[in-house]
């Protein structure tokens, strides 16, 4: 009997050990834009789970808003104009057709946009009374998004372990920091175009970028690092610093990305922005409604561009006054006298709820992870447009799928476009490959969102996930290859055969000698 | 609303995609001893929830018996008897001391115990009636431990998904096939007693185990492969076959393992055995709770060894005679006149309830992964004395996490046992230890038995796991390791520079040649 008793408060110590850990205290450092969008759904939901969450958040910024979470906005050395500016360059970069002249130029924009996030971080760090502030309150938890260093140098500062909430890293920082292998014969870089099916060129091309990666990137990350080395007065790398993060979420899985090792300490978390589904607004509703057999389409070009020059515009325009479907469209710029009328501009759009309609036929789109997970669950055949960073390869994963066909923004015509719609909302093979792809990826253990929020929480009850760090970084790079191991094995080698010959040359000679001794005897 | 109907007709279809499947046909094929007996819970759970389940049973076993699944007999060209042989020599094995020259000795025991497989294995797979009625049957899936090579070929040659259930394979075959990096300088080869972190030499030794392996287990592996391609009836290797498993279920954790890299479709599934308690017999629960505050000690040898020679097993009573806790005991063996009265013999004994109980202060054990996660569940410090197999490692890990003590079942003494016994139970450190380690195990977002139910059912739901199947598969070792791109791109260097060097001569032949004109002249 006394048993029974013992094993049931052995469960309720169990069960309170592994319930839900209320009153933990998170700092936040988002990315701005679409990054924010899906780390605001987490934010969210640790704040209801009865977390204090304080998000830092600088001056001049696009999305980041009070929510059911505290703000700390701090200073940064430049305006939402400047960033206007930064932005419009990026948006008249992906009228044009990509050359090779434009790679000094696209360098110099990854520069810029590094510069910016630096010194927007310098502002948070040396501004002495906020940073102090911030350490008084004793945080349990840095959650961040990689993207920009300041969190994970705070989280070093303030000697907190850091989750982080990420699609990737330019140059895969992300799988170098997190110790991850990933062979270039089948983990094709980003930027490439490559599949995971690679041709004897594209593996080239694929080693190739690995190699520019690890040079180029040294440029790219320093300010980083002697931001880093700087502020934390030791000499120290953003990659060492990151390597120390004890969670990385990725904001993806199977069903986007292709298969490839993981390490211990990584969750996929994709789609978790897509769970919540709210019915449409009544307007919306009867729009959608109205489309009766041949449904519609969600056009939506990310959080960042809602407008298109207007030659542009018009081949868009173009083409739909030519489809029975209705279109839905997220859309600020100027319209045309002519707009056909079965296309609805918005300034917003509930893009997910929208998604979910079952008349929804299809869903052109720019191919951030963040419209692709809702594009996946909800089992919509994509038109993608790529603009700029990841899309790029992000679109070239779905289409390799079957699920989607693309577009350049920079040559697209009336024509293209409606071939290509035409192509996935008739040809089946786009919506059953599409529905299958959205089966897999619902077809879970436990939801991506809940899953997030448990292995924060994990990381707040046993002050971080030791446990899940491999051994692999307290290695250098010849250690961890094991080139010195090689390189001994090889002296050992070499030296037996060296005596051996040595002593066979020896016996020979010896034998020689006698046997002309004997002869001239 | 025709909105919020559609949504809630969305949420049944996706919830009847992702629920339980009911009424899946699954044939197993398991491994005797103790790996079976972590194998059947799962075996039992799946038929729970209303699988068929058809266990193929080898004529001669020790622990396969009927239950709540359909066993299936099949003949086998060995007796008990001839099993009872072989584990003898292993027994007899155990208690001398290793020495170099058991190398061969145990080489021949493996390949003994492999060329029981294969006959096993043949005798089934060539059991023409026995085969046609279970291809009959229409299996969904093939759950099976790949130590046995026969569940492999029989879902190749039923064309049917398998699903790996295992601790590890001898030689990381599991690894390799699962196109998993494993990097010597980190991932500490088995047999080599090394931890993650190694000095030069362990990691010399480790490389060297490395190449070791991969040159004996072609001859270990060799009857495997032979067979498959001799009853498939195409040239073939068992890694090739077990690279087509859909998920591999681990047997282990990270609070077991040292941190390495996985592959998306390995699923973790340590401590599964350790989930149901049930209260202890009325006798038993008397016994442990006379210990008073000194609590009690669970001794077991594993499935296999419940008898000592009476030499041996003096030194256990002798020890257990001087100290203040009771001992239960897993002992079928000669029980001297003078046997302590704390310590309690039996035939079998519930391992995991005795655990527990709170006043469980140690568990003396072999090192098996079934008993040893009944350990860490139940966050009780051990004393461990491997006897064979794996168990040398599975001891290394839990020793090197600060929370069991070893001994050397060939010349332990009962004082050693003393000083070991009272260092786990009165140092608090191996405790408190143990604590820690058992609650990072316990906090999971799901519980293991039903995670490997959710995959096991997800590969029937999909017809496999074809999204988690790395492209690696598709590329020969050359390749994997891009030795011809590396080599093509160090062709072309060598190229440019030999060119650039030879143009470089010729201009200066050519400027030196006009020079000494010029003097001349």
């Amino acid at each position: 009997m006394q048993s029974v008793v013992v094993l049931g408060l052995l469960a309720l110590l169990c069960c309170s050990s592994i319930g839900t850990v209320r009153g933990g205290k998170i700092v936040v450092m988002p990315v701005d834009g679409s990054h924010w969008l899906s780390m605001k759904i987490l934010v969210e939901e640790l704040s209801r789970k009865g977390h204090e969450m304080v998000v830092l958040v600088p001056e001049a910024n696009y999305h980041i808003r009070n929510g059911s979470y505290t703000t700390k906005t701090f200073k940064v050395p430049y305006t939402v104009a400047d960033l206007d500016a930064s932005l419009d360059i990026m948006k008249k970069g992906m009228l044009k057709a990509p050359g090779l002249y434009d790679v000094p130029k696209t360098f110099q924009t990854f520069m810029n946009f590094t510069e910016m996030l630096v010194k927007g971080c310098e502002g948070l760090l040396y501004d002495e009374p906020l940073m102090r502030s911030l350490q008084e309150q004793g945080f349990d938890l840095m959650l961040t998004n990689p993207f920009q260093p300041c969190g994970t140098i705070i989280a070093d500062a303030f000697s907190i372990p850091a989750v982080y909430f990420l699609r990737g890293m330019v140059c895969g920082l992300d799988l170098e920091a997190a110790q991850c292998p990933s062979p270039p014969s089948y983990v094709p870089r980003l930027f490439t175009g490559n599949t995971d099916a690679m041709t004897f060129p594209q593996r080239v091309k694929n080693m190739l970028m690995a190699g520019v990666e690890s040079i180029l990137c040294k440029t790219f990350y320093g300010s980083f690092d002697e931001l880093a080395s700087r502020y934390l007065k030791k000499d120290t790398t953003y990659k060492q610093l990151l390597g120390h993060g004890a969670v990385w979420l990725l904001k993806y899985d199977f069903t986007f990305e292709y298969p490839r090792p993981l390490m211990p300490n990584v969750v996929m978390v994709g789609g978790l922005n897509c769970a919540k589904k709210k019915p449409l607004p009544a307007d919306l509703e009867e729009f959608v409604n109205g489309s009766g057999e041949h449904g519609f389409i969600v056009f939506t070009l990310g959080s960042m561009v809602s407008e298109l020059p207007e030659v542009k515009a018009k081949e868009f325009f173009d083409a739909f006054r030519q489809i029975p479907q209705r279109v839905l469209w997220r859309y600020t710029g100027v319209v045309p006298k002519d707009a056909p009328k079965n296309v609805k501009l918005m300034k917003w759009l509930p893009q997910n709820d929208l998604l979910a309609h079952p008349k929804a036929k299809a869903f052109i789109t720019h191919g951030g992870t963040h419209g692709l997970y809702e594009g996946i669950c909800n089992g919509v055949p994509m038109v993608m447009i790529p603009l700029f960073g990841d899309q790029g390869d992000n679109v070239q994963r779905m289409v390799a799928r079957g699920v989607a066909e693309t577009l350049n923004i920079y040559d697209i015509t009336s024509e293209k476009l409606l071939v290509a719609l035409r192509k996935v909302i008739h040809d089946k093979s786009y919506k059953e490959k599409m529905m299958k792809l959205s089966a897999i990826h619902r077809d879970r253990p436990i939801e991506p969102l809940d899953l997030a929020v448990f292995w924060t929480e994990f990381v707040m009850r046993h002050k971080g996930a030791d446990h899940l760090r491999p051994a692999a970084h307290d290695l250098n790079w010849v250690q961890y290859h094991s080139l010195d191991v090689i390189g001994f094995l090889l002296l050992i080698l070499v030296t037996v055969m060296f005596v051996t010959f040595k002593s066979c040359m020896f016996c020979f000679r010896r034998c020689l000698r006698k046997s002309q001794k004997k002869k001239n005897e």
